[in-house]
């Protein structure tokens, strides 16, 4: 049944009677349901510890739209959160860390997953319970650069200052620190495959900020490790892993590590990057969120537009970055209605 | 005396002794002497309306460092401040306009670059008298893109969501407020030159915030008229023009606008850069700032591995982004040292 579900046929580059879709953040605050359910915990890392109401969320869009894969519902950050470092969300700031310094990051503990991050693997399971086998539940986790960013910042930065000092004063410490998040990063998504997760992504989402060689050394150099890591095990040689730097236009270099997918967002030319990796890669994306908040006309066509330049290529449809809290359900809707009409 | 700066010939592709620099907001906080001319105003804009301080601290960094252009100290939002749209600086926070919305632009004023914009020219004026006649003076403005950003969004945003949505619902109207803004763009940057500009920059921060055919329409084609409008005009035809957009990588298109020089942030490979549009322009950049909080030995590895990859192509040193307010004194120096050192 698995086998057979359009997302996971794209990475085998089989056909597909219309090209899968999901939407990064699909489990989100756009959703009233999802609201809902926010309302009940008392906040952002209690819902993500709870594995009911996770698992309850993870499901919600699968429920209100004709989706082809769930994500976990979860946070990058619970990895320095395991591994020990204070993390709270603030509302309207976003997660606040004290920060790790040179001086402080040895203290950080090894992640044990089932032990500490016990709560996403539940929760996997609650879902993988309860979604249609023919569904598969794709798990995550960041880069170590980007989880890294969040870790030294302690908070979402405009300038990425103090890792790029950090990185660029005394690179032999951060490559440390990186190596510490790598390695807790590759048992976490381990473990996720062994609860029940049938694909794995890693979100980059702050690659883009270095200089081309700065993002070969500091960033793409660990997700590299995690794709071998992951291909080199039993366990996991067969699950798909996407990768998504946003931001990055180091496409060969990223399809280079071996990986499956990659995810593109919306300031790539999508043809263009079908010619540079899509024989080597499915290519995932990259329409730009902000096009849900405007007419069904205007989104059928830009729709259209992304599906003709892939032009039958290996391609799963999705958003070029996390759906925004705002964005109108009709849109979202609009955006299906465009991929699940479109003949190639 | 001017035609013989480093910073000049470098646009007539003429020979220099040493690669010309000057820094993005160079006139700023990391100075002490700019902190302490600061406190004396009442507010960011106040000091930006205040010809005398403008002036002063314009010619501050030519005083301290071997630099080899001045830039005007003010601030891309003059346009819609001389619009009439009411805006405040916050500690903080940056700029705060009242937003800009497609049932209110059309009362913004016409500019009178003369009436409304004096203070920025009386400055230019002012700097001109006491720079050394062989300095040349900078003259600068948003590009109506990014300009429009702030108008629209109020504020610094994360995801732009607010000039999006009207871009992609209503872009003819999104266009009629561009075409307002890139009108008062012109006859500021044509009044600056006036004044005593001797060459120009526009600043796209936001350009690639965009996805490749958006930016087209929506930033590039406004730059476009800016360049063309300022070569056909006698006042302005031999000043040198260079185009700054932000994170964006369609090299050529801009190169194609007819500008003299393209300034290219850290994230793109110099020397790359140089093969796409090094024979057509001068190429600007292209440091991360970060690298100055570094040690003397980094910097100038780094300053020197860009120098070497340019390759005695036409080029003027400069940061990526404009300096940060915490970056320290000495890493200046030692880039500036770096540059002056190299020997190609």
């Amino acid at each position: 049944m698995l086998a057979s579900s359009r997302f996971l046929r794209a990475f085998k580059r089989e056909s597909v009677d219309s090209t899968p879709l999901w939407m990064m953040r699909q489990a989100g605050r756009y959703l009233p349901e999802y609201r809902a359910v926010r309302k009940t915990a008392t906040d952002f890392i209690a819902m993500c510890q709870n594995p009911e109401l996770a698992a309850t969320v993870t499901l919600q869009p699968l429920q209100r739209f004709d989706l082809d894969a769930a994500i976990i519902f979860s946070d990058i950050l619970v990895i320095p959160h395991a591994m020990g470092q204070p993390l709270r969300f603030e509302t309207g700031r976003g997660p606040i860390l004290e920060p790790v310094t040179p001086g402080s990051f040895s203290s950080l503990k090894t992640v044990e997953p089932k032990e500490h991050l016990g709560y996403v693997l539940e929760a996997i399971q609650l879902v993988k319970k309860d979604l249609p086998a023919s569904t598969p539940l794709i798990g995550f986790c960041g880069s170590p650069w980007t989880v890294a960013c969040y870790m030294i910042e302690g908070q979402t930065s405009k300038t990425f200052a103090q890792i790029k000092r950090w990185a660029f004063c005394d690179p032999n410490s951060l490559q440390q620190l990186l190596d510490k998040v790598t390695n807790a990063s590759i048992a976490y998504l381990k473990a996720q495959v062994e609860a029940g997760a049938d694909a794995l992504q890693i979100f980059d989402t702050w690659g883009g900020v270095l200089g081309p060689k700065e993002y070969q050394v500091f960033s793409l150099a660990y997700m590299q490790k995690m794709v071998q890591a992951l291909k080199q095990d039993p366990l996991t040689k067969d699950i798909p892993v996407i990768l998504f730097s946003k931001g990055v236009h180091a496409l060969t270099d990223i399809a280079n590590t071996g990986c499956d997918g990659v995810s593109l967002d919306w300031t790539h030319d999508i043809a263009q990057a079908k010619e540079i990796i899509g024989s080597k890669v499915t290519l995932q994306g990259n329409l730009d969120p902000c096009y849900l908040y405007s007419s069904k006309a205007t989104i059928t066509a830009k729709v259209h537009d992304i599906l003709n330049k892939v032009n039958g290529s290996p391609h799963i449809f999705n958003l070029g970055h996390g759906i925004y809290p705002d964005i109108p359900i009709e849109g979202v809707e609009a955006m299906i209605e465009a991929v699940r009409n479109f003949s190639a």
